[in-house]
């Protein structure tokens, strides 16, 4: 009798819990699909502010607008931390072409990689060779490299149905292509841009000369997807072909930024923190609507949410807008240094850096008893077509919080238009669908409210 | 030893089977990513052709089109379903203000809803009433709602994560708001457009007198949610205020319009038909590329992806490109009434007319034991995100084919912006994801396969 008892007192609680659970994530959904704040606040950080490049006016003005958005939430704190940025800037818009043996000319959309070195005033013109990837590069060998640019031209592979994935298998090029290029005495490297589509848009992101000398270092640009195909083409018909490009951007000394820290501070356990971020800056060729403002914007509205609907988290929730996860990840190393030094118990951190998409459902680095807790909600999240609960990558920004007891977990939305516009000018605004930003921080903030209740499993 | 050696043997066999079924579905995907022709096929029908509503030139030119198409493809048979369909015309541009007492004017966005009758050549001019439904128009009774334009607005509810079910809970509003404010003596209907977001498009689509005399059918339009909301607001203020609309659209004879079918014959069980369709028409405001030129081409390419992976199907199966879905049906009617008087056995149909987004899975019209069985098939699915496998709705090209044995299925695909574009002018091929329709069209593809391979269980 004590035993069965026991197991009724149990089902019912257990049932009681499932119930007011059930209750809460149809609380949050409703929220954020009726009168949710992420896109508005989203059109004030594209259309109002627009690309937002560490270091520049558009990131400060990030920093204010959105400490002041969070400022009105009736947090109990909000605050600046203070982070030293490096600070790159593009110039004159970028010009390439190519040339062919009699002197005419074919236009093609570049732009500089984030922390380029520029081209001399007048450009620089010089012989072009293709290869698929670093590996090529490295036999070939300086006897066919050097004096001549060099077109990494490994397309992501569409047949990959997550395109991170396609994405992973391309970047060395992008990030790396120039290091490697310059060790065997290259003049510059074109990249092609990382897009699963055919277009005009040439994508920058970030590149890195490692320990190469100063006197090394060659300027390196991405070609739209349609450029490298004319480029490859062209090639293919006469190698003798020429190529040339412009660039005048530039990198100053660091300079001081901040990330962004809003906190509801937990009832019962205050000194378990969990941490719900995306990076306020963003690429300055389009707004970074979705790279990443809806991580932004879907962060702040998890706190929203949690106020609105009455919710008195146990354990300390913040939202954390982090700085310079495009060039430098700075902002990330700093949140995690403080934490550090304060001694700060992070027992979770979710991340929102994949684009402003239908959420599918979340990647966890965890432990394996974590996880399979997480499991045994996938029928909370099912009425909201969330589906995907598996180990995986979590987020760069949140990266630097890794230890053996936190659950770290990255938003996982629909992956295939994301290419379309990642780090071009395409990221805009419109570009983004309202119900399905608001369905991303919904989401999000439906996890975050499990953890709090139930909290993590030790190792 | 017999039982372990029966136990061996089944498990290789089956394991070999799922191994194949693995690496057959695994080259559906990589033809339709890789080489695949439905968004080729999108892009003429939309961009060359452009919104073929029943009964159009451009209807008779997609007939042509996609015929041209299936007979490249090395089908079986490819071949015409006579049909006669309704040919309604939209006719000039139509327009509409609200008018305040003083004769002050603000033009809103309308468009006639399909079927509408026109207005008298000078336009309507009247009060206008607002009400959420049928039920409170009844409840207001002749004397209010007589001499009268009936403003329907009731919004979709945001808060359903299938925006199909938000549709479901509006479209009566539509389709039946003409007759039931005729009845009363309204002169004209107005009604919000089915649209989740807040924006200046007016959406079309059918609507129905019912049985209700030539003299009592009054005109009907759609007006935009940013329309919607400025004269809800407006009626508010002063609820004297007048509507002016008008339209000049007309209802033709009936003309003879095609259904296009392409077959593969079945190797093995030639008579055991399986259907794969979409709708050819489309209404006449965009180019129909989601509604539903994305479900004509998916078709067409699952029958492609059979032919280029080598693939004999052991079952008959057809594509089918089905006319006059959208005001009328006669083309799912006249397909069935065929297959009908041939005596043919229809095992399965598939249709895609939900949109060429992301798909998540497909719903099932079928006995448990179908769908159970579906269920052990979940796993082939998974690496392609494609979780959704449930009981529902399958399409109405389909309807007319059901009976108790037949398996029917319709294509889950995302549906966050189904409603931006449905029936409106920016259903365009710019707003189809090239990726999202291939891996929609694969997904469609494997089903077909298993089904074809496995066939169906008896009831």
């Amino acid at each position: 009798m004590r035993i069965l008892g026991l197991l009724l007192f149990l089902s019912v609680t257990m049932g009681f819990s499932q119930t007011s659970d059930k209750q809460q994530i149809r609380a949050i959904y409703n929220s954020s699909l009726t009168e949710g704040k992420s896109y508005g606040w989203l059109n004030y950080l594209s259309n109002q502010i627009g690309g937002r490049l560490s270091g520049s006016l558009q990131a400060q003005l990030a920093v204010d607008y959105t400490k002041k958005q969070m400022d009105s939430l009736g947090l109990d704190k909000v605050w600046l931390q203070p982070v030293m940025v490096p600070k790159w800037v593009r110039g004159t818009p970028e010009f390439a072409y190519i040339e062919n043996q009699s002197g005419m000319t074919n236009n093609v959309p570049i732009c500089a990689l984030g922390g380029s070195v520029s081209t001399p005033g007048v450009g620089i013109k010089a012989a072009i060779i293709e290869v698929k990837g670093i590996e090529e590069l490295k036999a070939l060998g300086r006897s066919k490299i050097a004096g001549k640019i060099v077109f990494f031209n490994r397309p992501m592979d569409p047949t990959l149905i997550r395109t991170f994935e396609a994405y992973s298998g391309c970047v060395d090029q992008r990030y790396s292509g120039a290091e490697e290029a310059g060790k065997l005495g290259a003049v510059g490297v074109i990249v092609r841009s990382m897009n699963l589509r055919l277009d005009d848009n040439p994508h920058t992101g970030a590149m890195s000369y490692g320990d190469l000398p100063v006197e090394s270092r060659i300027p390196a640009a991405a070609i739209s997807t349609n450029g490298a195909d004319l480029l490859s083409t062209t090639l293919k018909l006469d190698p003798k072909i020429k190529f040339f490009f412009r660039q005048s951007c530039k990198q100053y000394d660091d300079v001081e930024s901040f990330n962004v820290v809003g906190e509801i501070t937990g009832s019962t356990y205050p000194n378990e923190i969990m941490v719900v971020g995306g990076h306020l800056d963003s690429w300055d060729l389009g707004d970074g609507s979705h790279d990443d403002g809806a991580g932004v914007v879907q962060s702040m509205e998890v706190l929203r949410l949690m106020k609105v609907n009455g919710y008195k988290p146990q354990r300390t929730i913040r939202a954390v807008l982090f700085m310079n996860e495009e060039n430098g990840l700075r902002g990330g190393a700093k949140y995690a240094e403080i934490a550090k030094n304060k001694k700060e118990n992070h027992i979770f951190a979710l991340e929102s850096d994949s684009g402003g998409f239908t959420p599918r459902g979340f990647s966890f680095d965890s432990s394996d008893a974590n996880l399979e807790r997480v499991l045994t909600w996938k029928s909370l999240f099912e009425p909201y077509l969330i589906h995907v609960f598996e180990k995986g990558y979590s987020g760069a920004d949140i990266g630097p919080l890794k230890d053996k007891q936190i659950v770290m977990a990255g938003l996982v939305p629909d992956s295939q238009r994301y290419f379309d516009y990642h780090h071009a000018q395409n990221d805009i605004f419109e570009h983004v669908n309202r119900r399905e930003l608001e369905l991303g921080a919904a989401a999000m903030a439906s996890m975050v409210y499990l953890f709090d209740k139930y909290g993590i499993l030790p190792n």
